[in-house]
């Protein structure tokens, strides 16, 4: 068993498609840029008190670290130890909400990487542009040696540097960085000084070493930081910015460039302007801290959205279009680098309505400019507006009405998804338009009607539920965004989990049109239909709904799938009313479901009870619509939860799909999804 | 023992710091940018006659070679083999000046890698310079299926991809890249298809496999290709364009962006206009091949010529500094990356001299501009100007006056080497003016007094030899290039390789500053005193040289070092008269080193009796020397010395520092400087 310390995270600044990597012990960490994964390059963290052995934290990769630094045993005893690697229970990690913090001694690190409301940028000052975008975190590097009658020396470095900062910058700034591309750097002042050379730790500890102990800067050195000197009975924080900087055209498809380049020239100059404004975002990452804290949530919900969060962040990217200025917001798929994949979009929903509605409303017209199609259906016929999968994937868009993931002629994963994402495309507009944007609504009521007209061509039977295919499937069938948990979930056609997100949308569809000025008759009886078609559904179970509401299934297929529930949140989250009934059917559905294969013995949420693969974005999602129908989920589902994410799924930072028996990645690693949670917040805002 | 198809090869467009390797067998290859590293990902070069399972070349990663693929009793029964890793018996492999070319059955892959003279670009028309600096290379697919009555289908593709080229070239291209920095493509046509997939090898060849052979494109696919179909009876040929682009300012200290970047917008635009001109690269490919051909040169050396080509071409930089728009010229230290290093750029004057001696020109000003210091000498008083070891390192400029590599307090490596460099500017200098551009030299007058004052500063006791350390040592040492064979060629003072240099610079200064009507008596002086002491010490051994002409050391070091006679190549190659006795005694200390251990048992040359680490640029180098001096080198060490690069040192393609057991890479892989080699045809051209 791993140690509670000993997990993944990623620091990120909103919208670089960048972040500062580290946290699992014995493998390094550092920068990814328009990635997510670590590169698993030594970072030390470390310090000596007068002539002890340093102490190290146990960040350091593969190409550094030492097994006798992990293990005396293992030592060539010919050979003196150099340093202390601290094992993970000698050392303190509090994981925050917008900052994460190691301690040993003296010695207290943090990486903040602190977010908040981000209005449109076009109505903002200079200053609060460049703040909000500027692509660095914050790193606070402080010691405390006021109890010690011996002078300290601390150090902070990483490996896989080409130069350092200090002539370049023309002694504005001490540190390193890789290139042009990322790095970290101080304010030169007193008692700090810059290190670039082969091996960190000798260099800074041993000054019997081959480099004499004033020679600090040798160029060809690979391993750059900054030292602090701390004399006996002193305390001293060293305010340190870490940033990435990605230059010019970086897509294609549509060529773009990211936003924050037009403010930023170069990494040193965000690095600079990250220092000389390192007071807003750690007084920032202070009040998100603060405000989690003293939210009702629990101490294990407190670290899944604190996860969850940081997983988000690391996979936004907002570019600048070069032909034409236009702002475009994008969210990538952790490790998978799907760009705007809509079944994400619509789970970012509640954490962008939160911090910035407006990049909800800058994809949804992003798709619908280039992306939407008119499809045809399998069965012949026309079928109506929908929206591809995604926008492209690792920085390539794909060419308009294309995603990168669906293909024809399969029946599994990398299927068409088309009824999905028209839904996720409408629940999206729909919630926007309805509670921060009425004049987009109406500038968007044509899209909308025919969002409308699709939805009802797919339901050819009337009931409410999806029952016809594009075209685009080829010889295969069409899928939902639970593509690969179990058929229960991944077929599209008759989907339960489809069925309530339909009633949503047309319920949204509904209020947004008769808002307008439109006849919703039709919308609204199509919605009761669906109503129908559900609770009839669940009384030929006794009260519990099939994964697939037709005769057939219904009769051979007795798995629970909890996201039969999931599209109520769409109701509940925009005070539209659910009927009775079909709250009683989800409310007794998700007992059924509970009692039936779907929550573990230890507690944890398992989707569906066909499949051990379990998604926590969902699991969130879906525990914030149980309690809204009164099931309170138990404090133990947390705690497991947490499990699953800081153990089993440790190496792989925010991770959506998991094994419920231990929480082990089964797909969706590094991944921005888990942001559901928020809705955990909304839901104490308002009790 | 590998086989002898079994190498790594750079192929690279001149001044793009970028290359494509390919050559050992099971490891794949691919593109390497601002580095000479292979990213070892699987190149994909197969075909399939008929039904038969296709033959693919050994170039695939780790991530998707199968052992079954090599070894069929290593196979799993139960899993059909899909294809036939070719062995390397089984393929030939020609390798030539501006070529490499793979065969086997109907199948014939050549990378052409031409490179020719290029005169200053500010006298080039337009197209001229979009010739001489596009950053690709060019191979041909050729398959013969003339004799066979079955259809083929024939595959070239790459790992590592991000996305295919038709769509974002509205059909013009296909191929695909890695995001917006490197691809490959050639122009759309009848019977050429693009292909972007999971697993190129299934996709193309195995119809029946998960994904339906209609379905070329995945978007999500990380492998890319060209497939080229080619009915019974037929034989095509499908031109390929492979190139790299690395856009935007690329350096610090100095801000620079690539010379190429003006004529080509995008990696897209490159590949255009290599495919639109391949025919004159394929003639210049050609022209070069038959060039080498036909020299005196046997076959080995000939070899060694190619891969030395490949090895400098693929290190080489031209860059345009941002602020005055001014050319820089690079070439960068192989796997170490170091910028301009001054003692490899004196070995490149010969291919330089050959093809664009104003690159040397740029050079010697860009160190003479920014780099030059004056010293002061570690034994006191006033040293003299000189220049540092290099520029800087992995595109990061050090600053002025500094190299990334010298450090002080040092006795070994790493310490500085001021007369060296010193020695080698003005040899470039002086060989450069003298020969090329005689204004250049008036201009550089001032210089070149100053460079020989300097000399004589550090020559204390005028015998000619340098004794006095620069004061930039501090308590260490100065050394000269060969800085870790052994203190016999290490140490600067006293050296006698360095004796030779300064002997030849001195000739050199004289020539050149009598040119321009200076008195050049005291010159001709030290000249004669280096000659005087070099023959002393000579007389005093018995006819060899020690390493160090000192009376300490020449007692006491009885190491036979060839790099003695390294410095006559200068005067050998721009008419400067030898005195007879220094010809003489050089030809003595051949021969005697010949006899004391500086051939191996197999006749490979080792230049130091007392290292085992030997050097293939200065073998080279000082095989011309022998020659001239009458001392033909025997067939045997140049078959040694390619058994040492294409085994010993395969997977680190050129490699100077090796072992001269077996040839096994000791350091400086995948190095530009073996280039020296380029000598021997200024030899037989001469005969």
């Amino acid at each position: 068993m791993n140690h509670k310390n000993d997990f993944l995270a990623h620091h990120a600044p909103w919208g670089s498609y960048s972040s500062f990597i580290l946290g699992n012990v014995g493998m390094g960490g550092g920068f990814a840029l328009s990635d997510v994964h670590s590169p698993n390059q030594s970072v030390y963290i470390a310090y000596r008190r007068g002539d002890e052995l340093p102490f190290v934290f146990p960040f350091l990769g593969a190409a550094t670290v030492k097994a006798e630094d992990f293990d005396a045993t293992a030592a060539n005893k010919d050979q003196p130890r150099t340093s202390r690697v601290l094992q993970p229970e000698e050392f303190e990690r509090t994981y925050k909400w917008a900052s994460d913090t190691w301690s040993h001694g003296g010695l207290r690190f943090s990486v903040l990487a602190p977010f908040g409301e981000v209005p449109e940028l076009s109505g903002l000052s200079d200053l609060d542009r460049k703040l909000a975008t500027c692509p660095c975190v914050i790193a606070t590097l402080e010691f405390d040696n006021s109890g010690s009658t011996e002078p300290a020396r601390v150090l902070f470095a990483m490996d896989g540097i080409s130069r350092a900062f200090e002539v370049d910058t023309a002694g504005r700034l001490l540190g390193a960085a890789y290139r042009r591309s990322w790095g970290f750097a101080a304010k030169a002042g007193k008692n700090v000084s810059e290190l670039q050379t082969f091996d960190a730790m000798s260099q800074t500890f041993t000054p019997e070493s081959a480099f004499p102990a004033n020679k600090k800067q040798h160029r060809l050195g690979g391993a750059g930081g900054l030292i602090l000197e701390v004399a006996a009975g002193e305390k001293k924080t060293l305010v340190i910015a870490l940033g990435a900087y990605q230059d010019g055209l970086v897509t294609s498809g549509q060529e773009a460039s990211f936003a924050y380049t037009n403010d930023f020239p170069s990494l040193e100059s965000a690095l600079e302007f990250a220092l000389e404004h390192s007071d807003h975002y750690i007084e920032l990452a202070k009040k998100r801290d603060a405000e989690l804290e003293a939210s009702t949530l629990d101490a294990n919900q407190q670290f899944l959205v604190a996860h969850a969060t940081k997983g988000y962040l690391a996979s936004t990217e907002l570019l600048r279009r070069a032909n034409d200025g236009q702002l475009l917001w994008i969210v990538n798929e952790g490790e998978y680098r799907m760009m705007n994949t809509l079944d994400l979009t619509i789970d970012h929903l509640f954490w962008e309505f939160r911090y910035h509605p407006w990049t909800t409303a800058n994809v949804l017209e992003h798709f619908l400019d280039r992306y939407a199609f008119t499809d045809s259906l399998k069965l012949g016929g026309a079928g109506g507006i929908s929206f591809p999968h995604d926008m492209g994937v690792s920085n390539a868009f794909s060419p308009p009405k294309e995603s990168s993931y669906e293909v024809a002629d399969l029946t599994g994963c990398f299927s068409h998804m088309t009824m999905e994402q028209l839904l996720n495309w409408v629940l999206c507009a729909t919630c926007y338009g309805w509670k921060y944007d009425r004049a987009w609504l109406k500038q968007h009521a044509d899209a909308l009607r025919q969002c409308r007209d699709s939805i009802f061509t797919r339901d050819a039977d009337g009931d409410g539920v999806m029952d016809m295919d594009t075209a685009r499937v080829g010889t295969g069938m069409e899928l939902t965004t639970y593509d690969n948990v179990d058929e229960a979930l991944g077929r599209a056609r008759s989907s339960t989990y489809l069925a309530s997100k339909t009633w949503a949308a047309l319920e949204l569809l509904a209020a947004c049109l008769e808002s307008l000025g439109d006849d919703v008759t039709a919308v609204r009886e199509r919605a009761a239909s669906a109503v129908k078609t559900i609770v009839g559904y669940s009384q030929s179970r006794g009260g519990a709904l099939p994964p697939h509401l037709d005769e057939a299934a219904s009769k051979t297929d007795f798995v629970m799938a909890i996201p039969a529930v999931e599209g109520l949140v769409y109701a509940l989250t925009n005070d539209i009313a659910i009927p009775q009934e079909l709250q009683d059917v989800m409310r007794q559905h998700l007992e059924a479901s509970f009692k039936r294969g779907c929550i573990t013995e230890r507690g944890g949420w398992q989707l569906s009870s066909g499949s051990h693969n379990t998604w926590m974005s969902k699991i969130f999602l879906n525990q914030f619509v149980a309690e809204q129908l009164g099931l309170k989920t138990e404090a133990r589902a947390h705690e497991e939860h947490v499990r699953w994410q800081r153990h089993g799924s440790r190496l792989t930072g925010p991770t959506d799909q998991v094994a419920s028996s231990d929480g082990a990645p089964i797909g969706s690693k590094l991944y921005p999804r888990l942001v559901t949670n928020v809705l955990w917040l909304e839901d104490a805002k308002q009790s």
